[in-house]
């Protein structure tokens, strides 16, 4: 295995097992077949159209469609079907950086395949490329996703309530205990892009890469209990982890370092790998 | 206008307005319809199918090939058509970093609508974002190609017969007398690709990107005399040149800028383009 079977594994998916759903002529994201099937139980919210499930024209501003599919929602979750309640709201655009349509809970994200976005920050001691050593986080055994795997520093989902910069400040603080003097210092350097069929759905999802250069002396800690430890590699040995398994990063962590990797001069331009690398980390968003 | 209008100008094309022409089931490139009328003159090189053109496949060895075209070129260039002759072998690969099926000389690059690739170094000046330098070249007016117009401070073409290190090597030392101790630590951190149409064909170009932070005390000296002259710039004032027109740097060249913006954390993710600048700067060549 190599790299770019991270880049693979988040790119797996095959549109024509989803049914897309518009509000008004934007796409706002696809369902699978069943849930679009289910939905039809809800004519006051969705309509049947040629293309695929439309909201209801007459809901037409942001806060009463999401008002109703708030409803809608809490209904499905009697069912035990579209997604744990996560009580975040997370917006609904068409394009990542568009206007938002509606805000939807969090944990619906992927069943309603709604383009989604969050930012990753990669910690790191030391300039030189060669004595660079990166902080990796173990995530806590008791969270509700990939419990116990490698990530990022510092990582977060973005809300639909604040700006890129500010979730950043907060994340850094509640998640590691960087205070906001440091988190400042964290720079944004790329974005990365991928879409992966899931058990729930369709994730679309867009992540905001930060550098954040620490000092020697900082020590980070799991301030809100969801990481479980916090350890120093080398900078190789992060990569060789990587390269050499797909089970111990959770899947779209290993991507911000590989990108790391490129942006650093750790990945050789004659590698013939390169061009599928740099372009397969951020494709254009079906 | 915007940073979107450069990378939009440089991905303007439409292939249906090309002929796709093949070395086995490899598709190497695409002529305009008058080229690939011109090249059924030439039936022991190219035949004429249903998708388009296919070198014959009985020249079976790339060196084959090249002997062949390069005939087909010294023909076409009595009349004036398939690009000038600039002595310098362009690899014809399927996809970037893919095994080359062939040669062709550069000058007829975007005439038969091959990958070609390069490098384009960022030579800057103080390693903080806020106090940053960036040195600018101007092109000599004798250029065949841009005359007069600004550039990055050390780009270059990528022959067949080198591998991109040592063509950066080599570019440094020839348009811009940085010597080898120095190039040597210009750092590989990006990848741009465009694919855009152009008077003489269709140009898919991906180009290599390196940052070399240079010392205060180094200064750049037009070698080969490729460049008329280089200036030192605020990053501020590099980022406004491009921002606010079209017309002052050479098409491919802000690219380069643009992407050193987005690494550098001189582009803000917050604004509503981050995603359609980073995308559009790298997408997958069709």
């Amino acid at each position: 295995m190599n790299f770019l079977d991270h880049i693979r594994r988040c790119n797996a998916h095959d549109l024509t097992q989803f049914v897309p759903w518009f509000i008004g002529a934007a796409r706002a994201g696809y369902v699978r077949p069943a849930l679009a099937k289910r939905l039809q139980d809800f004519p006051d919210v969705f309509e049947t159209r040629a293309s695929g499930l439309l909201l209801l024209p007459s809901l037409r501003t942001p806060l009463e469609r999401t008002v109703a599919l708030k409803n809608v929602l809490a209904k499905l979750r009697e069912d035990g079907i579209g997604g744990p309640h996560r009580l975040e709201p997370y917006a609904v655009v068409e394009r990542v950086g568009g206007p938002s349509l509606m805000a939807i809970d969090r944990g619906a994200a992927s069943a309603f395949g709604i383009i989604s976005t969050g930012f990753h920050m990669n910690g790191t001691v030391g300039g030189c490329s060669a004595g660079l050593a990166m902080w990796i986080a173990r995530r806590a055994l008791t969270k509700m996703t990939f419990p116990g795997l490698l990530d990022n520093i510092v990582a977060g989902g973005q809300p639909a309530t604040l700006s890129v910069a500010e979730n950043v400040l907060k994340e850094c603080q509640e998640e590691a205990d960087i205070p906001a003097r440091l988190a400042r210092l964290a720079r944004p350097v790329s974005l990365i892009s991928y879409t992966m069929e899931v058990e729930g759905g369709l994730r679309r999802h867009a992540m905001y890469v930060y550098d954040l250069e620490l000092p020697a002396s900082f020590q980070p800690y799991p301030f809100d209990g969801e990481v479980e430890s916090f350890q120093l590699l080398p900078i190789g040995e992060v990569a060789e982890i990587i390269r050499s398994s797909l089970d111990r990063f959770k899947f779209n962590c290993s991507l911000v370092v590989i990108d790391f990797l490129i942006r650093h001069g750790l990945i050789d331009p004659d590698d013939p790998d390169y061009f599928a690398l740099v372009t397969g980390l951020r494709g254009a968003m079906p």
